[in-house]
């Protein structure tokens, strides 16, 4: 019943290059690092059968794998709460939107899914809450009892060291907060348990933070970086290298690399990959996302790949509906909705939704943005069209790793990229 | 008589937080990373028992192991490589050595160790090497097959790819080239194989590049980098999570950080930890490396963790011989030895030895420093003595890591810390 996910096989390690190049290496930490979910022979102080403590003979939860353990472990590790609690974008827009539904929130129950430190916890106490559930299945939860209970808040806060998918809350909640965003929104894949908090325990007309998300595609150019990388082989010291040229194209860029660009590398209005509404989505949703995209260039450029970024907002359940692709204000022109009205998704006034953005154009946070980069750029001219389609999905080695089918066709040719997200 | 270094073997991989924080997140490579030393389940394409090929009865070579083979994979990737030659510093140093020695190398046969790409081999070719041995285990000795093509060198650069312990050369050479620097020198190993190849082939008045090397140790004090880890945790958002700075120690500094800091973080002159002269140095010296040290804070600071650095130099056999630690002319006061002149280690005409260093006061290389994080400053005045001893010895679960044992007193109060760089 739990063994087909894999408990107790240990799935093969990928072999890689290792670490990141530049000022930071050798500092631990780097929140979502793609490092951490690269399980192999852990030891297993958490793992338990999921039939051991099942709570439910209808759907008992889902095992923790191996790389479930591994991710765990990694969230023990303080330098990635750090670097999350230090991207102040992200830390005052969760600060921001608690304040923002303080009437809501207080005198109400709350559960912060994944609660690391237990900062966000600490807002919606500091916020009124009657009481906070804590969880998280990662030993970063016994420094956060620690925290709760330094600042007199053991009363109210309540830290649960365990999955949502195992603890046990004897009431409904009023309230989910979660900070479940990995690179490319999916990556990860812990909107999971937000889920899976919410069919437990939101109460009917509670309110989730964030309450949407969406994933955007927008074609890229990127000169500097690809150079960078690949025509300084031309000319080494005078050595004539371009026989590294295949290679170099091959390795420099086969994952996905989450980088940080601006609004200048972006050729156009970004692609709603995925629109997702907290209070309906199911877990199957994201199991495969596909869409097909439409891009229009708006200027002469080398075409060196496709940018992926996300936002989320803070919106109660009444703002919440399922916008479709369709709908989105934030859209690249398709056969049946050219792009003829662009609105800014800035806040213009306090009734208007908070948004935490991670697109180019915003200020850079620590998601920075994840490009998928062509092997060749293609030289694209004003108007041209780019179509194609992108499939995200999660990776059977392990769910949390990505699969990203990327088909892209432009001045009659067409191409295929798959890459892996690990 | 093979299995005994572990073939077949899968050793437990530590479970790490993953990658580095900052820019460069994303990009693979990473010269030297101690990420590409974590072998796990790898494939073996490259993997022998030594004992079928043994090529000499009386001491056949040291089995290839798993942790081998994930290290040649790590040097197949590009991106290693492409960080390697961006490093101006150590590029150019080893292209000016060549060129230094020109007349020796001319008409000369020459091996380089660990080639890579192959631009040591072309610069040897350039300066007029008869024939050069370019020897490399990893898959990257297949483009610099086809560099040394495309640069019409097919007919002088040899590409072997192999280990230095497995393939064979027909002849004595004349002169050896080798970059087998690791962080803190010895990490990864690689001057065994520039040992067994000298022992192999080079012939008596051969020329060793570089010939000699030296690893220093100094104190250090980096409140900036210290506080940004620690302090940062006594106030996050107006929320006291003091309750973390044991963690925070903990966590923060357990490994060997590769950092870069300045002449201003050093509190005194270095100590030599190990001087190595590449023709004499054998490979059971390697294993174990122990040194007492005695230094005398030349300022009031806190003392937050020790720095090693090292340099190498490329004179020829002549000008190498076996300087002990009490005659190096750069070392920190102990007893015997203590600090009266102390000269500068620049080049003053053309005659001294050409010097590549990665010292604190030298322009950065992609080597940085690693410095060693103690768990609590300790206020030192000016003149105080910290003193106490190293040892760096290769790990037992892989020769490639580095056990560090350091034990330090000062102010009456001494501490052991083992830190493990894997």
């Amino acid at each position: 019943m739990s063994g087909s996910t894999g408990v107790g096989n240990v799935p093969r390690q990928q072999q890689t290059s290792g670490g990141r190049r530049g000022g930071g290496r050798g500092r631990k930490g780097g929140r979502r690092s793609r490092e951490v979910f690269r399980a192999s022979e852990s030891q297993h102080p958490q793992k338990k059968d999921a039939s051991d403590d099942q709570q439910d003979l209808k759907s008992p939860p889902p095992a923790c794998t191996d790389f479930d353990v591994a991710y765990f472990e990694a969230y023990a590790h303080i330098g990635i709460h750090e670097e999350m609690i230090k991207d102040h974008v992200r830390t005052e827009a969760y600060r921001d939107a608690v304040m923002q539904h303080q009437s809501f929130i207080q005198g109400k129950v709350v559960v912060d899914v994944g609660c690391g430190t237990g900062i966000l916890s600490i807002f919606c106490a500091q916020a009124g809450a009657k009481r906070v559930y804590a969880v998280d299945a990662s030993a970063i939860a016994v420094q956060a009892k620690e925290v709760v209970k330094a600042n007199n808040l053991a009363e109210t806060v309540i830290v649960l060291h365990g999955r949502v998918e195992d603890v046990e809350i004897d009431e409904q909640v009023d309230v989910i907060i979660s900070e479940w965003m990995g690179y490319t929104l999916l990556y990860e894949s812990m909107l999971g348990s937000v889920i899976t908090a919410r069919d437990r325990w939101l109460k009917h007309g509670g309110l989730i933070l964030p309450c949407t998300a969406t994933l955007y595609l927008a074609p890229i150019t990127h000169p500097d970086r690809y150079n960078d990388s690949i025509d300084f082989w031309r000319n080494v010291y005078g050595i004539d290298m371009s026989a590294m040229l295949p290679v170099a194209k091959q390795c420099a860029f086969e994952e996905p690399c989450v980088e940080t660009i601006t609004g200048e590398n972006v050729l156009t209005w970004p692609h709603v990959v995925k629109h997702v509404d907290c209070y309906t989505i199911q877990l199957n949703e994201l199991e495969s996302i596909s869409t097909r995209y439409k891009f229009q260039s708006m200027m002469r450029a080398p075409l060196h790949g496709f940018a992926f970024w996300f936002d989320v907002e803070f919106s109660g359940p009444a703002n919440s509906s399922i916008i479709t692709p369709s709908q989105s204000p934030l859209i690249g022109i398709s056969d049946d909705d050219p792009v003829d009205d662009i609105p800014t998704k800035k806040r213009t006034n306090l009734n208007e939704p908070l948004v935490l953005s991670t697109a180019p154009e915003d200020p850079p946070t620590h998601w920075q943005q994840t490009l998928i980069y062509l092997y060749d750029p293609i030289e694209v001219e004003q108007d041209q069209i780019i179509e194609g389609s992108v499939t995200l999905s999660q990776s059977k080695e392990n769910r949390r790793f990505m699969n990203i089918h990327l088909q892209y066709s432009s001045g009659g040719r067409s191409f295929v990229k798959e890459s892996v997200f690990r």
